[in-house]
């Protein structure tokens, strides 16, 4: 664990947050942390860096909860590979004014790693102007599913009930408390779908990505890299109570699932007892189209109009 | 490669920075990156973070100097534990103002990536109030080279001169120009010496470190891991030209690899024509010592008192 917190005080930090890690901390203290990747599987890697004011308001979040979040969002790009975690590093910048609540971010971020199943295996503490929580994740695959496998015929599902973070935004942002405390849950606490990106990735998924930007534009995402047109139907979009159909396209920082997968290759019931969550299908991938696109239908079989996608707090 | 710099901006400014990266570039565009690692070999990976005033001062170094030396400062943990680099990912937190030049930024990032030959496999890109550059890297050694496995009777051995960044700094600190080209460069193009550290770990180096935190800094690092009294002669330590021997061991980000090595185990010229670097026997590992010391000797067998480490800017 590299540091620069200034003598003393930057020592003592960092072994306060190891200590506090106990068991799910492994290997820190040497330049690098050394990790084994299972014969016959690839290493797969990303990095998520999370921002004061950027991707979180301290107001609206507890320390602990920006903590496990900033992790959260940087292993769900695990699972939309279809990959199993091997560890993580977190490279920390920490205010002045953010130093009370250093140990409840890091119990966040221990969090979120125990839910995983992993662990932390090295990092970097240093001062700054704003607290930033850079992860970058490392996992395993034998067959790594990307965005750009989609194949013409396959279904597109969705896991879990979209539209909780958006409801939950939009409120925080007139100054009101989320109405539903699962719309509060889905924005301060998502969960990382590792065990159903695996699951999804063994059945035979030919593309997958994490809802981050909202389910329309990281739809498209799919449909550029895969060269193909994905029709969605708007009625069929899973959502929670609440949310419009819209809000289901448009919402963002998810981490639910979105996949292709060869028809006939889930059985939807056994995905929804082995991880409480539903799944969805909702729609095809059509054609072959260079560059791609998506087409959002409703019930009548008109083309919805696409909102634009996620931008954090930024504009 | 993430990013919340805003739509459009985000994505055009993640575009360029692809672009002028070119070959250096590999499987960006995905949730994550994938690598393999060679049979046999196992996985070393560490994060490091640059922060705008805690690690650099922007009058003090070029935008691309700043790029590099980020990227470096992590590179050389690859090359203390003697792995080969697989890979780097870049999280870039980028304020407005420091926008114009983040094209000069990426493309010192560019040139130590390079220069280690290796590539940048992903990245994240946000705003923020102050530039800041985590660079993650990934490696590879059949067998790694830890700060713990130093044996009593080894050699102690140092790469390059050392003093150099300090003079420089203390020139800059001053208000004036290092009087030294070499001191300059030394300190704002230092080098990761993954080549020398690979070299060191074949001859069967037992411990190693970069030195980052200033030689007499970074040697009780090595002392604690391994449990062993260091002995280091001052008089033996190499030096640029105007530095004491005293500045030799405080100097920091020097990037020079400090190793313990079987006696007799590494041929010095061998070495010096293999990289035009010197190497230079400084010590030895005298005792078993619990909770581990280092030990500094003048000329006349005198006890050195050891200057503090290095803290960057940070107070």
């Amino acid at each position: 664990m590299e540091h620069a917190l200034g003598p003393g005080a930057e020592f003592d930090a960092v072994r306060r947050l190891v200590r506090g890690w106990g068991d799910l901390a492994a290997g820190i203290g040497d330049d690098a942390a050394v990790l084994d990747v299972p014969p016959g599987e690839r290493l797969v890697v990303s990095t998520d860096a999370s921002v004061e004011r950027v991707h979180f308001r301290r107001e609206w979040l507890t320390p602990a909860q920006i903590g496990a979040r900033a992790t959260t969002s940087a292993l769900s790009d695990l699972a939309a590979m279809g990959a199993a975690a091997l560890g993580i590093v977190v490279a920390l910048v920490v205010p002045a004014a953010w130093r009370p609540d250093l140990d409840a971010v890091a119990a966040g971020i221990g969090e979120a790693v125990a839910a995983a199943g992993t662990r932390i295996v090295g990092g970097d503490m240093s001062s700054g102007a704003e607290l930033s929580i850079t992860v970058t994740v490392f996992g395993t695959a034998a067959r790594p599913v990307t965005r750009a496998g989609a194949q013409v015929g396959d279904d597109v599902f969705v896991t879990g009930l979209l539209g909780g973070p958006l409801l939950a935004l939009r409120a925080l942002q007139r100054g009101e408390e989320p109405t539903h405390r699962a719309h509060r849950l889905a924005f301060a606490a998502p969960v990382a779908r590792l065990g159903e990106g695996r699951w999804l990735a063994a059945r035979g998924a030919t593309a997958m990505i994490d809802v981050s930007d909202g389910l329309a534009a990281d739809l498209r995402h799919v449909a550029a890299a895969s060269g193909v047109r994905l029709r969605v139907e708007l009625g069929a979009l899973p959502r929670v109570a609440g949310a419009s159909p819209l809000d289901a396209l448009a919402s963002g920082e998810e981490y639910a699932l979105a996949a292709c997968v060869p028809p006939g290759a889930v059985d939807v019931t056994a995905f929804e007892q082995a991880f409480s969550t539903s799944l969805t299908r909702i729609g095809t991938v059509e054609a072959a189209v260079p560059g791609g696109t998506l087409v959002v239908v409703d019930d009548a079989g008109g083309r919805v109009d696409l909102p634009p996608g996620h931008d954090h707090f930024s504009s």
